[in-house]
């Protein structure tokens, strides 16, 4: 699962040649209509795509490694080139960027639940009953009151029953096991840390849970907190770093502007219709060398199990390519994360169509834009971080290896 | 990047089986006319290699990693079947093999370039205003004589201002910084040695350039003495170790000839004509199990960016299949180091088309040897290394694995 280039990439990356565009759907991948045997992406009109396709190169890459489903967190790495098992973002740290958190290195994100315990501590209910969001928010602000020796800490709501907690200060680290006894009639579970870093975690913790008991005693169903996926935001090297690109994000949802966010991107202001995702592109691209755009609906659509919508959105997503290339990127690639089949009604672990446009791209035999028609391309089938070198090899923004 | 096979192949090795003909057009690889959308392989007329597509096998290598474009060093190293990563060889070590160098194993190969400084000894001009290839030959012969205690230093011109030192003797070690600042107006760079190995290396090599420093004093312009590439030949299996095979090599150019050679390869004269090539090939048969051949032509006419040279060199690489067929080995398999399409004038990171013919090849629906077609083919996309143990098996050379 290493990247195939990891190791020499480093080495050959220049910081001149053209810019580069990665257009994002997310979830693009589809499974057949069991009717029509076409995938909704296959279904779906997509004249622009298409056109690529036929003057383009294209391919499929598999997320992680073949049969893995990747999470969006994962599946988004992959993409940017970082091997998405060994820099693997805590469920904790994910969590805190889907609200828009602004986490920073050597922060300690962890999920919460709000639960309900009966008086010999033993826990009743897992959500506490999903308390309202209002709810949520209002216990989340007393509890951010709370002062911990050597530490920062900071609570913020999520939805219902969910929040997170970010520990900020000196040395504390990540990977203590959850304290969610994932069943009822049992406490939580003790903090069992290992090693100085986690100590001082678990130690923060505590102090922080025992002042925390006399703010919830009174609440009829969230008088306790579960954590989950106690995570660290590690060291990631940067798009600038790694890659010798001043990157940009263009994004609507928290979530993938927070994983832009990581990789050291500018993440600029959520665009919240295809338009103004291409007015934005225009606006900055004097600005950067690389532009990641992310559109969304067609993974929710997919989720929702509905073909019909997924097509739709997927047309939808077609017209955005017009403004894309008004810009005259030297590279245009556009791919999804992963699929989301709505057959499955969930991501899936299935290649992942991939068309890329440039003057030094080789053209191959597709001519259409979909995931029978890709297995015809010139790329072959890639794992999703091979994407990135070879985006970069068609903006001339490689040197030679070896003499 | 490690070889799909490592670690396997030593233990299904057998020293029984046919023979395996290797026959690699430099740069074979290209880029469609904008006018035609066909490649110069497409384009020209090979009528032999279509026949080997129609009746053999075929499929597209990669020849480091997807997006990354190979020297002819680290490129030959993967068809070698030698991962071109960890066999990498160092800049001093190739220009040493480029002026068909005997390097001995544990040699250190140094690139020199002769410099001019200034009384303060800030360099000048860091070429020497290009000095002729003459005056660099008189320079390096009477450097080559300068005597260092423990060591054997070997001076050699190469073209114009470069040179190339090898400094031969016990516990030499290579990877020391180039003293090369690549800039004008301050010093020469120090040698700045790590660990024992090194320190010796620099504690010659200063002794050297204090007795090169008399000898250069008159020089005009070459009066100073810059280093790169400072590179030990390392130990590298040799192909009759790894693969069982008694080897030998036929190529114009000292470089290719250079790097047969590092893998232990015979090398045979070169041979200055394709008829040459055939003749060679047929006269050294009985002697050997696997031959390397290796045109030129295909690169440089790429390199020179000229679409219409190259597509006359691929025609003429055409020509060469019968004459090695007439030899009946039973594999036969033909590629290019890497892509040179003349549209870049340079290497490149695109996939190399593969055919390969033996009585023991599934045949596919590839009818014509081109980039495109090879995309049918039944090999799929490799990367370099895999090519070996392909070849290999399709000449009974290879045991199964496991029982």
């Amino acid at each position: 699962m290493e990247d195939t280039s990891a190791g020499v990439i480093e080495r050959v990356v220049q910081r001149t040649g053209g810019k580069i565009v990665l257009l994002v759907a997310d979830g693009l991948g589809g499974l057949p209509h069991p009717e029509t045997g076409l995938t909704e992406l296959e279904t779906a009109e997509t004249p622009n795509l298409d056109r690529l396709a036929d003057e383009g190169v294209t391919g499929l890459h598999v997320p992680i490694a073949p049969g893995i489903t990747p999470g969006s967190g994962p599946a988004h790495m992959g993409l940017f080139g970082y091997d998405p098992v060994r820099y693997e973002i805590g469920r904790g740290v994910l969590e805190a960027l889907g609200i828009d958190f602004d986490l920073r290195e050597g922060d300690v994100a962890i999920r919460v639940n709000f639960a309900t315990v009966d008086e010999e501590g033993n826990v009743v209910d897992r959500r506490a009953g999903r308390i309202p969001t209002e709810k949520c928010a209002e216990l989340a602000s007393k509890l951010d009151t709370i002062d911990v020796e050597g530490a920062e800490v900071l609570v913020r709501p999520v939805k219902e029953h969910r929040a997170v907690i970010v520990l900020r200060g000196e040395g504390f680290d990540g990977g203590l096991d959850d304290t969610d006894p994932q069943a009822t009639g049992v406490p939580p579970l003790p903090l069992r840390p290992e090693g100085p870093g986690q100590e001082r975690t678990a130690a923060a913790l505590e102090t922080f849970l025992e002042r925390a008991r006399p703010v919830l005693a009174s609440e009829p169903r969230a008088n306790a907190i579960l954590m989950r996926g106690i995570a660290a935001r590690g060291r990631i090297p940067t798009f600038e770093e790694r890659f010798g690109l001043r990157a940009a994000a263009i994004a609507e949802y928290p979530m993938y502007r927070g994983v832009a966010g990581l990789v050291g991107m500018t993440v600029l202001p959520p665009a919240e219709s295809t338009e103004a995702l291409v007015r934005a592109l225009a606006d900055a691209y004097a600005d950067f060398d690389f532009f990641f755009l992310h559109f969304k609906k067609t993974d929710s659509t997919g989720e929702d199990g509905d073909f019909d919508r997924k097509v739709e959105a997927t047309a939808r997503f077609d017209t955005v390519v017009p403004g894309v290339l008004s810009v005259e990127p030297e590279v245009l690639l556009v791919t999804g994360d992963h699929s989301t089949p709505s057959a499955l009604a969930s991501h899936s672990w299935h290649p992942v169509p991939v068309v890329l446009r440039a003057k030094t791209a080789r053209r191959d035999a597709a001519k259409r834009f979909g995931e029978a028609e890709c297995l015809r391309g010139g790329l072959g089938i890639v794992r999703s971080v091979d994407l990135m070198p070879i985006m970069l090899a068609h903006a001339l923004r490689l040197a030679k290896f070896g003499a």
